[in-house]
């Protein structure tokens, strides 16, 4: 994991700090190494420390190889020690980790405070290959788990039920958790975009909508599909094959040199042609990797990132229309020799279930 | 649920704040109002406002009935122009949910800002009769779920297979999530006090630790209970032992009146004097609500809190010997007539699993 202390310092030493405190999850994860709220890492140009508290110390020893583990009643007091004795006087947070007490603390003890806010998100925009396949074994799990599930859908079965199928697998298959909120809904629920599961009973003519990921090895898939439940109804066959379209053309424009939100724009021309736009209420995709909920890039109408190889990203148009239902579809896409490569083999046309 | 909009406005005055911005994920469940990260919740000394961008608008006009709500796309100079528009000039911020950026920003605006930390807990300290009962609710649940996964451990089963059952019957029985990471480790991974389920396989003797806890109406739950595949050894039956005596007189010592931390000494003086006291490295509790790790009162040395009645908290020793294995127990505990009383009903007598 050297790799990643590397790629940190090599940032610090661009942006001209001799010191980054890291206190998320997801930058804890970054470097492979303990996550609790106990531990904090704190990186120099030359050194790079796991401070910790006695609880997590056993693990530690384990666990860590690469960081050195410093075991403290007082993490920063300690950092400042640090800090002191490398004679640093520049200290970097990460502005959504520090509280307003804890920047006045250190804004007494260290000369020159810096706040990073998107900085650290563009450190992770590039995946190295090892992500690259941790990220892809993440999402054939998330394919085999649909397969599995669906499998099981019938007439009468709960949203609750359905959702805890996919978690039973999730976590049989080695999943650390769902990477989100797992969305299950059906009928007119399907209208919700981000609805969570309840006791409603799947009927006939039903659509379910599936979004769900799994975090494996810290690394997230993220994947939507629907079902109709015997047969659809005409309008949400239209509405159906409009999401599909967008979705597979925004697809194949995803490509290494296009600005991100030119993306967003090709999936929202199809549906607002369709006469959909105003149920196309949210960005086209974001980020794939550890991010929980915040990881680079986003394919949404204000993003100006400059798409590039290595980069990996959600595409998942939806049209949702209240009291009628909704649709979204989803894959992980890849950017692979200058070109959008989704990640994910579940199919896409349109499934019905059938009653046995 | 205009009672907890009332307890805050209560609090309000009695710290002389005329304001406070909710941006917690706990708090926006005290007020069972929308959780995502684009809903904000402003409390003044009359009114209540949930702030949200337009992809919350048509879930927050079903669920919400108490709170004003106001769509924008900016949500903090919405903040600011309310409390303009009412003249007031003071405003409280949770200190760990306030970014330092956002703290400025306010800052500027706002002639008079406030920090709470700890504050904000003990609004919700005391529970409330339907808080109570939730809660007995979530815990009946978790009982149920343990006898269903028990009744389904095997040799040769693994420990991911024993967490997927655990989440499969949680979210089954309508579980918004694990209130935290689940915690299965089997043989002398029961030495880890927070280890995460792996692919090993259960083997005869072995010590199974199951720590987990479901999240069912916001409010959460949390046990520990052990089992033993087919025999424990003699040393694993003294941890045990040591264990259960310091949870059951642990639980008995609860009581309204006394101080958090003569609760925490009652079960280490009995791990000590057994000789396990330097593998006991935790505190006995915490409290039990809806707070995500962060819930008052705390069992520990340090705790001052005096235990009142309806306060409720975890009461869980634990011996970890590295190498040979770990026990923890745990009820969740309510103060009810002056008394600590124990939520979980499944029994703590030392459970051995004998193959069919």
């Amino acid at each position: 994991m050297a790799k990643y202390i590397e790629k940190i310092q090599e940032f610090l030493r661009h942006e001209h700090v001799d010191a980054l405190l890291l206190r998320s999850k997801t930058m804890k994860k970054y470097l492979d190494t303990m996550t609790g709220s106990g531990c904090q890492v704190l990186i120099t140009l030359n050194s790079g420390y796991l401070l910790l508290d006695g609880r997590y110390l056993e693990e530690a020893r384990q666990k860590e190889k690469q960081l050195e583990i410093i075991c403290t009643d007082d993490i920063k007091g300690k950092v400042v020690e640090i800090l002191a004795s490398n004679a640093i006087d520049t200290l970097a947070l990460e502005n959504d980790q520090t509280s307003v007490k804890l920047y006045q603390y250190y804004q007494k003890e260290i000369k020159n405070i810096r706040l990073f806010d998107e900085e650290i998100g563009m450190l992770r925009i590039i995946k190295e290959e090892e992500e690259i396949q941790k990220i892809q074994k993440a999402v054939d799990i998330t394919d085999e788990i649909f397969q599995q599930v669906r499998s099981h859908l019938h007439l009468g079965m709960t949203e609750y039920e359905i959702s805890a199928l996919l978690h039973y697998y999730a976590i049989k298959n080695g999943a650390q958790q769902m990477s989100f909120d797992t969305i299950v809904t059906s009928g007119p629920r399907t209208a919700l975009p981000h609805g969570r599961p309840t006791d409603r009973k799947l009927q006939l003519h039903d659509p379910v909508m599936l979004d769900f990921g799994i975090q494996l090895n810290n690394y997230q898939s993220d994947m939507t599909r629907m079902v109709f439940m015997e047969s659809p109804t005409e309008k949400m066959v239209e509405i159906y094959e409009t999401v599909l379209k967008a979705q597979t053309t925004a697809l194949e424009a995803i490509a290494a040199g296009k600005v991100a939100s030119s993306i967003d724009a090709v999936a929202r021309a199809i549906i607002t042609e369709a006469g959909y736009g105003e149920y196309f209420d949210h960005g086209l995709g974001h980020g794939i990797g550890i991010g929980d909920g915040n990881e680079m890039p986003y394919l949404n109408k204000k993003s100006s990132t400059i798409l590039q190889n290595n980069m990996l990203m959600s595409c998942e148009p939806g049209i949702y229309v209240p009291g009628i239902g909704g649709v979204r579809i989803e894959d992980d896409v890849l950017i692979c020799d200058g070109k959008g490569v989704a990640l994910n083999k579940t199919p896409k046309d349109l499934y019905i279930v059938k009653e046995k």
